[in-house]
């Protein structure tokens, strides 16, 4: 089934605004008055003649127009009425944000509404859910006001959440470290539309280049498995996946009641699947970060660029730890290098262009890295702390990254200075770390996805 | 020997200082006048009358007044005629910053160098260093410019470092995170002040809380390891050692001239010692940041309070994989909370205070987990994209902080308004951190340290 309608749908429904400004359907509307989405919004509550100066309806069934999709936040007891009017309104896709269903061991009344979806042939998200966001649409169906949840800007990361905070926490955190978004999804109880169908969706989505997926739980193993392998040739998939240990795994029955299975079952379905599987919220960003931005590297094969030694070392460092292999350039390229940078420069991986290396230096060290055909992946290290490096190394790395199609990734450490630069970096599509270390580990996610596909 | 003096000098003298704005004389002298010292400056270039509005004298023997401190940054080939110079006028302590010796196999100089630091009993940092910084005096020898490397503010966290490059990059991000520094020593070729000699000195200095060492090579291994013994003794000593795998120490080689050694060898130094080893930039932040602010731990057992029941399951996962134990809250006290907190909450571990928990049921949870003898450290998961969490949630933790005197950690993971939060919460010596697993590795360091000590 198709869900393009959950994220651009033409006239929507609010049903359940109150007037209290604190209240979920309120913050609903008032983050699509704020949003300017390009749409209808009709809204019903029973009680109001208008809210937030727009007309309100005492019924769905009230409205002549054609309904595409309706937000649900009635209270859980009104949640089946609202429902039926919904279906025979014809509408087919509903959001139901309402909580109260088998999370908290309600399961007749979430049985009562699963019949209920079946017999209007009614897809649904939720209950029990934060809903949607599209970071190109801006449709957005979440439930808490923008001052405490900022809602990043239009990019190709998306995500599939199985936890509202998780997910909350997670488009906050883009905006504040301005990773791109495409389409977000907290699908709650998953009645009949579960991760497996959103992550189908999403392989076909052509604004996402990699989705994010935190799960505790898997609706349908062998869906999930045939789905997600389908998916990753396409492109990549990373999943969290909270209570891996035992413990962790109690955690997740009294939480989202998913029985979380044994740690080796899931790690093994990721293999198969090739899902990149992380183990920390930070790993996933990173991950996420180098894939939506990256070209597929011929191979594992990293030239580490510096201007600082103790960088190259510990990037070194990382390589090895991390299963990756050393470039070896030419005795060609190398001989020239060696002609014209410093003498004290040192030619060879780690590179070291030393501490008064300028723009010009790492032009030519790039370039000829580049050209050389033993090298898959540029890492470049670039510290701004040395006041001959001028800005101009942002359009060099850019040009670079333009020119030779081959993945560049840069790190650099350090306060503002070093943070708009990284910025500007990001925005040309090069991605950039603060510490080698974290460079490091993404690359290695970066190889072993394509080295799989 | 004390080294006191590098730190607090009355009287300095800057030898070589260019009247060019981006020679590195220029830039000490430069920073010496912004930073506003508490000290006399001397001035040394013997073809200037005057820079920027301060005498310039033509040798350190032209100055009548004592010289506490000389900081030296003419060309290598000037500096044994300086330092002789140096040595008539009497100078017992110098920071040379010159390049130019051994580190580019100049050994001669250098060997010459250490003849004549000799003959006058003179205390040398460096040279090829970028010498050092005081959080809380001010004293700042760094050759780079503060719009390129910003200088953080005082506090407890010291530094001593081995590459010029790291330690640049370690006081910005110092900067940008918003930890306290007490001392920062750039070392370079130590030609008779070595990394052991500086880890003695900061294990006396009442200013530093705990000490971040980067090296590359140990000059002299029980040395290191009798002062090392002692100061862990004292205060947390946190180590990262670039070059422990075989590629990493091969660079080490051409970067420092250290002798990487064997990994085992360090690690187990290490182990010996009480130093706590971490692997990565970040880890080394995020541990020294703990380890500043938190009280010693009683144990090992964690109780997690959270608002996100996914995040709870996460750091659940994370205490598991770092060997910490899960605290058990007495019956009484569960009983308690069951019947004060909604029935919805999760009385347990992780407890959930779910979605619209407000500040003051978190302090209802903190304090009765504080009060539980089985509770050694407090994590607590504050998610603020839910409306109903006011900011006094920064005052009820604080002041549970100190009145229990237990350590407790906070994760909250956001964009600006988070941020401002986890700063205030910074500000009042409660460790912060983004993302469960960097928290719970966190808390992992500082339970061993005391554990082990």
């Amino acid at each position: 089934m198709d869900l393009h309608n959950f994220f651009s749908a033409k006239n929507i429904a609010i049903i359940g605004v109150s007037r209290e400004s604190k209240k979920v359907g309120h913050v609903i509307l008032r983050n699509f008055v704020d949003s300017n989405y390009e749409g209808n919004i009709f809204i019903i509550n029973p009680n109001a003649e208008e809210i937030l100066g727009r007309k309100s309806y005492k019924s769905i069934l009230e409205i002549k127009d054609r309904i595409d999709l309706a937000v649900i936040s009635v209270p859980a007891a009104f949640v089946l009425k609202t429902v039926e009017e919904c279906g025979k309104k014809k509408i087919k896709s509903i959001i139901i944000v309402t909580s109260g269903f088998s999370e908290v061991g309600n399961s007749s009344l979430e049985g009562k509404l699963a019949k209920l979806l079946k017999k209007y042939k009614i897809r649904c998200i939720g209950p029990n859910c934060l809903g949607v966001f599209d970071g190109h649409t801006r449709l957005d169906t979440l439930f808490l006001p923008r001052y405490r949840l900022t809602r990043p800007k239009q990019g190709g990361i998306s995500f599939i959440v199985q936890s509202g905070a998780v997910g909350s926490t997670i488009l906050d955190v883009s905006t504040q470290q301005g990773y791109g978004c495409s389409k977000f999804i907290s699908y709650g109880n998953a009645l009949n539309t579960d991760e497996s169908d959103l992550l189908e969706y999403l392989g076909q989505d052509e604004n996402t280049k990699v989705i994010c997926m935190y799960i505790e739980g898997i609706k349908d193993g062998k869906k999930f498995l045939r789905i997600a392998k389908a998916v990753t040739r396409k492109k990549p998939v990373i999943v969290i996946k909270g209570g891996l240990t035992e413990k962790g795994g109690k955690a997740t029955m009294s939480h989202t009641g998913s029985l979380a299975g044994k740690a080796e079952i899931y790690l093994g379905a990721f293999k198969q699947s090739n899902i990149i599987h992380v183990n920390s919220l930070e790993e996933m960003f990173e991950a996420a970060k180098i894939l939506e931005k990256s070209l597929r590297p011929k191979g594992n094969k990293v030239q580490i660029i510096t201007n600082g030694g103790g960088y190259g070392i510990l990037a070194s460092d990382a390589l090895v730890n991390n299963n990756l292999e050393f470039a070896e350039l030419s005795n060609k390229i190398k001989k020239e290098l060696k002609k014209i940078l410093p003498p004290l420069a040192i030619v060879d991986n780690p590179m070291d262009l030393i501490g008064d290396a300028t723009a010009e230096r790492y032009k030519i060290a790039i370039d000829a890295c580049l050209q050389d055909d033993d090298v898959d992946i540029l890492l470049v290290i670039a510290l701004y702390q040395t006041p001959l490096l001028s800005t101009d190394i942002v359009d060099i790395i850019t040009e670079a990254n333009d020119f030779h199609k081959k993945p560049i990734v840069v790190v650099s450490a350090g306060a503002e200075f070093t943070e708009v630069l990284s910025k500007s970096l990001e925005e040309n599509s090069i991605p950039t770390f603060m510490f080698p270390e974290n460079a490091v580990r993404a690359v290695k996610h970066l190889v072993e996805y394509y080295k799989r596909r």
